[in-house]
């Protein structure tokens, strides 16, 4: 794996303060693909092979949302690209103790 | 045009504090593209049709990083993704006067 | 100035994916203060002494939302804190070109 | 509490792609005020009261940093902010399950 990607997704306009439904919507794309994640409180990571994979990621999360009535969405996210050694949620938490 | 994207890319480990080759070798990225994009003091913002074509557009910004010898880099990214009228910096812009 | 901090503001649960008056009350806040600032298509870019003059704005810019009837707002942040050399929008402007 | 925070810091020209040991005195700043914080692979989150606190907080990881030898910083920063009910860590995480 070399990417490891953070991101938030912000629906806009939908006229409740709740979001944990889309946040829930969220997740299941990333169970359903079987792709590694981190649940925290404001950002989900997930490890991605490449920019592809990444972008289909979150073109599905995206797709998810709309297909649940949202007009607007706001997509923040952070990308860990290296290639001098392996990257992974693990080892960037792991290396902090 | 659907997706307005606006990100940064920070060079890590460089050993140098100014980063203006970077940002002169992303500008050139999108330049070569012809895709229509505008610099800020934070944050250059582009358009894409779609998360693949963001996806490419990222890539290549990285590709040329690492070929000029970055060994890590962190790419913050916001996208604006809306499906109920057309999406553009422009319109974007123009809204708030 | 040492700091160029660069924002976005997103009411949640508005009921309406126009964000345009929003970011005009935000203007607002920045032009009363007298400010530098900068509008972007996704951000808007101002300069600030220190963190406290920093966090003084994006308060104010907090209230004036929540006054105008928002519940929730999602605010993105991103600063440039450096201390080798005067640091402003325009130097981070034109260092790329 | 009102605020949910969650940042992430970036050296600029270090020499070295490791930033561990900048992540240990951030996390050291946050242990030593006592502030509840979570640890993610990408981002750290903290409550705050408000936004002088959340500067507080900024900026004393800032001069840590500074102080071990940094001389440029980018800072990424996340806040949820609702006056409708309780905002906690938890709450935004139990939300969800």
């Amino acid at each position: 794996m070399r990417l490891v990607v953070s991101f938030s997704v912000t629906p806009i306009g939908t006229g409740s303060t709740s979001l944990s439904k889309y946040v829930k919507a969220a997740i299941g794309v990333l169970k359903r693909r079987g792709v590694a994640y981190k649940l925290g409180p404001s950002h989900t990571d997930f490890e991605a092979r490449d920019y592809a994979e990444m972008a289909d990621v979150l073109r599905e999360v995206s797709d998810t949302l709309f297909a649940a009535g949202v007009k607007r969405i706001g997509v923040s996210v952070k990308i860990d690209d290296r290639r001098d050694k392996e990257n992974s949620m693990e080892s960037k938490l792991g290396s902090v103790f």
